[in-house]
């Protein structure tokens, strides 16, 4: 089997998309920016993406029914301005070095049959600091869109770093098949969910797509994600127990190995 | 190689065919329960599943006759009932985080191509406590299954938790394919094979699907289980020293690396 | 690329051929008994196996010249008995769980398609003693060979246990493909290098295939391997260093990772 | 996906082309050796190696600009002499056992449909001494390229030793496509860049190609990249800390998998 793969429901047919990505992260940044846009547009969904990378196990909702953990493209139709849009938002990055590679890939490659032509990674920018104003720092395929982004108050840092994950290699893969784009990187503490940095970052998206939105929402998810989060760190704690048993004799053949 | 594979040696020609999984997990539960449905109802063998993640080593019996670890598809046909059955009651899961995706996705692949459309999997839900009458916890993939569940006595327990391995991802991955499906977990210790609480899933199962078999051998085999359990932690324990010896200059090597 | 691969110079035309496993293991009891036979025989290299599950390096030898990690298959033409031989000699079985099944699958598949119907797999049976005549163990895919075997002396102890690698999972997969096979397991110490024990299995393995060798050589190879062991020591020890060094950025990246 | 793929630009036709192999290894002695040879002649780029095995991010320069891991392919057209070269400068091998000999693979098939039948790769010899003329060793697929080595002051230890990483499995995955080849590796301390030992590896291989070539960049180089390797160093030591925080919950997942 493809270890990485894409369930598309039906392609839409899309003017000038540009694709924008919010997949967990530092700070939560990326992914709750990324779900307010699809609230806020009513963006509906149309492919999903599954790995076996992805923990190998299933979420249980209050309702007892099962879901995968899952990446979800979504699309919407922009019918004022010029570029209609692809959003990705999801659960995961995989659990592997490689993961990261499969993930960003098969996003591309789905990208670029869309006819996307520029991407937009969105993430968190850690400081260590709670700040009250938090500064939206910018990293590009090109010079071109630096000096737009800068026009719209991005911060670009000097001297060399690195972006970890789909916010960076998305890009970079991206540029390989001839699109350009740029990560945008609130800045955040990085202990904790942040959608107020969430909310910088897409204001300027936003203004830069031309897109006229509310942001209240996020403020309400912050303190549903906050209540949640605790929910899932018990419910995760006990499933580790879990698996750590569940595993027990499969791990004493591999330790055997690599031990 | 394909990393896991199914040799399907003579293809069943089934009417409604229902999936059951018990593959080994907590309190190896399913497992039992699967084993005394494949007993009771004589269900005959027809498909085998092989991985290159299943430990790299094989079983020799009492007859020094060697197998290999493996998992085994049963078909079972109904002649006053509705539904024929699938059964997979096998060895492992597999060694690595991709290899639970990897079993399940050929199961439920196979599944998909007998016409299947209903999976059951069955599990144990650890409490670590001894009870007398097991309650049988259920998770589902829509709200119709529970409701029929619930008025065979199945409990659906509220708030987020996780399914690990094959009994959570075999419903996700069947969902993916248009199968509906429940996971049933009796209650259980956790820490010894339970073949009591494999009773009380498989006669809510049996109830379920209007089968008529007989449970007693379950609490035979649980003594038979318990000294064989035993005697293979004993050998196992002794294979882990030979893998352990057997690969020490694998293990010098690999270790350079990642140490 | 297939990350194991079977590179055939010229395949053999052989007449009822019977496959010779002998890959390192257990004192090197198998490897030494198949170099014997394929230096006896004088038999004909025809196909290597390379990996890129073997470590990732080369040996320089005395004379400056590199090869390559590879296992190699040798031929032998029979023209007194009824059974032409297939050996495989080797010098590696993977440093992954999953190697050893690809490993032990491509040499089954080339097999199956030489014609080979019957394989010996040669290996150690640790015991932690010396013994001056040590002991030959088998395990089989059926009881029609273990009749034969214990014909001539091989013993076959009861209750169950484990073939780890090649030695065992050849026997299992080429079963899958219609082929009978065992293992022969000499008694050995487990901590040495011991051409003693692989003369009696040797010994064994000739008298059932009805072919006459010479042993000596067993005794010479002893201590030049004794030697050239301390000289491999000595140079890995220097090697697990360079490799150690040479991976170090590469180390910190995937150990803040898994750590 | 292929976890390890070589995008080609524009195929050039060259003349009787050599293979020269400049990955980063003990010393970036082949790196820098490369580095060299490249800016000298004016090579030109024309094809890019990727890999999933690379690290999961991209680095972001004093510009804000992003670039992936990556290995670049360059030739350069020989007018005066009768070789052509393809010279492999680049910034990984991996970070798996299995990347070597992935990255290593695509290199030689590369060149062989180049047409390349000479390959040169070129790396440190760690010492852990600081010498003022250091000697430069060798090691070769055949003993013709020895000799012709040895002319030139190659040095020829003796005793068997390990190559790691593509200097040494290019040489032997080349080999099994009718290439000749040979590793030739500067004496370094081994603990930090050395463009010293760069300079009299490039020397003889500019020798035996019969290229004449300047040197004095190396000596530049070697400052430049002291200071750099500082601040990349740092630039790492930060987003090591990011990576780990980034994975705390999946590695939470996997450790409670493999610990």
């Amino acid at each position: 089997m493809s270890s990485t793969w894409v369930v598309v429901e039906k392609r839409p047919r899309l003017k000038k998309p540009v694709l924008v990505e919010g997949l967990p992260g530092v700070g939560l940044v990326g992914r709750l920016a990324a779900e307010q846009l699809v609230n806020e547009l009513d963006a509906k969904p149309f492919a999903v993406m599954h790995s076996s990378h992805f923990p190998p196990q299933v979420i249980v909702d209050e309702d007892a029914e099962i879901s995968m953990f899952e990446n979800t493209f979504y699309y919407w139709k922009n019918k004022k301005g010029k570029n209609d849009l692809v959003i990705l938002m999801g659960d995961h990055q995989g659990l592997s070095v490689e993961s990261h590679y499969e993930v960003s890939k098969e996003a591309v490659d789905l990208a670029h049959k869309l006819g996307v032509k520029t991407i937009y990674t969105l993430g968190g920018f850690r400081t260590g600091k709670i700040v009250k104003n938090p500064r939206v720092f910018g990293a590009v395929t090109d010079s071109r869109m630096r000096r737009t982004l800068e026009k719209h108050g991005v911060v670009f840092a000097g001297g060399p770093q690195f972006i970890a994950g789909a916010a960076g290699l998305m890009l970079g893969l991206g540029k390989l098949k001839g699109m350009r784009g740029a990560c945008l990187m609130g800045e955040t503490h990085g202990a904790y969910a942040d959608p107020h940095s969430a909310e910088y970052v897409l204001k300027i998206l936003t203004e830069v797509l031309k897109i006229k939105i509310s942001y209240q929402g996020l403020e309400e998810m912050a303190k549903e994600i906050d209540k949640e989060l605790e929910r899932i760190r018990k419910a995760q704690k006990k499933q580790e127990e879990e698996l750590r048993r569940m595993h027990e004799s499969a791990l004493k053949d591999r330790m055997s190995y690599f031990r």
